[in-house]
């Protein structure tokens, strides 16, 4: 998978692409992932990329110019799945679109920043636009950190034991059962019996029933959808 | 505010918080964000954090004695509003939520990691449990990134235009009207005329309107919640 991200802050994206799974996958060749810095489209001389707002008030705004020619470059060089762009407005997203995105090819992400991108960009190239969350952040960089690890460690190979990502929260609607380690007892609290029992079919059938009722408590819609 | 953040890839959460707005804050005093690496509080030779869960299964259980060691120091030395554990079970992340703990004094941010943490750690210290989406990542650093900026952008005096914050997205249970800069004409999309009227009263109104028609058309939801 290739991944070309566009951004006025690569600086701010660094250091998640440089450690733990994300930097493995990079280093397999697993994925690549570009970063293209705004600024180098501007053809005004003070380099800037943002400007006021038409109509007045507060925050500025990306100007079309230097993602439109940006993104067409881009479009020149190859074919692309999707050309996503990061915004609190857009599709929330969740495991079901994380696994099925993980399958492109090649997918070109904007970050937002400011107030958001001149509205002519979206209708002119964008083809999904993807919110992490129904909150706001200082922009679309740190909202395509997140969605960049959902997918990419999706990406058969990247994780070492790939059932574990089969056994995570969301693949199966429900929230995981809870999980202990060594010791047996700290500090007068004990791991429950049946994890210790050895038997493992009974170990299913907890983990099964703690997955269920931990879902009910706190999740319930969850357990709505299909 | 003082966010003191557990983790075992401090070298990851790096670039977020040395740019942008993130580092605005913290060099205008406004916030302070301490980093405690996990394997300093570690009693085995190997320094090793993790451990096989009890039961059997794919992935590694994050122990309780680490955890344990370096929450209960930090609560010797101040108080805590709350001791948040970033995990994919937890309460899902709102701009409501972001708005009530910008507030707060004093928290601490446990990232799980592997598998996740020991359910001993949760049972405890833990006061609150945040998710961020219903999406996995590959560790809770991810998340606790997010979840600081979107705090610490409220915190009054981070944002140069406070105002700007006011009326971002999920402020007023509506999605932002669509937006535009300069050129007022490229390559033949034209700004919508009611925002180069000068006619304030008009641009408010079609704002409003913009505002929730796309936000019916996108998120219905938004509008029934209060």
């Amino acid at each position: 998978m290739r991944i070309d991200i566009i951004t006025v802050l690569p600086e701010l994206m660094q250091s998640p692409f440089e450690a733990s799974i994300m930097k493995r996958a990079i280093q397999k060749g697993l994925v690549e992932v570009h970063f293209h810095n705004l600024r180098d489209y501007t053809t005004n001389k003070q380099r800037s990329v943002d400007d006021y707002q038409f109509g007045g008030g507060a925050g500025m705004v990306m100007m079309v110019q230097p993602i439109d020619d940006c993104i067409s470059k881009l479009k020149s060089e190859r074919t692309y799945d999707e050309i996503i762009y990061m915004t609190p407005d857009g599709e929330t997203l969740n495991q079901k679109m994380a696994n099925s995105i993980s399958m492109y090819e090649n997918i070109i992400i904007l970050c937002g920043h400011y107030k958001g991108v001149d509205q002519r960009v979206r209708d002119m190239h964008i083809t999904r636009e993807i919110s992490i969350g129904d909150y706001v952040l200082s922009g679309g960089e740190i909202g395509a950190i997140v969605f960049c690890d959902a997918i990419i460690r999706l990406i058969p190979g990247v994780l070492s034991d790939e059932t574990s990502a089969l056994t995570d929260s969301f693949q199966d609607n429900l929230l995981s059962p809870p999980i202990y380690t060594r010791p047996a007892e700290y500090k007068g609290l004990k791991v429950p019996e049946v994890l210790l029992s050895g038997n493992f079919g009974k170990i299913e059938k907890w983990r099964e029933e703690m997955a269920y009722e931990h879902t009910k408590n706190r999740r319930p819609d969850l357990l709505e959808n299909d």
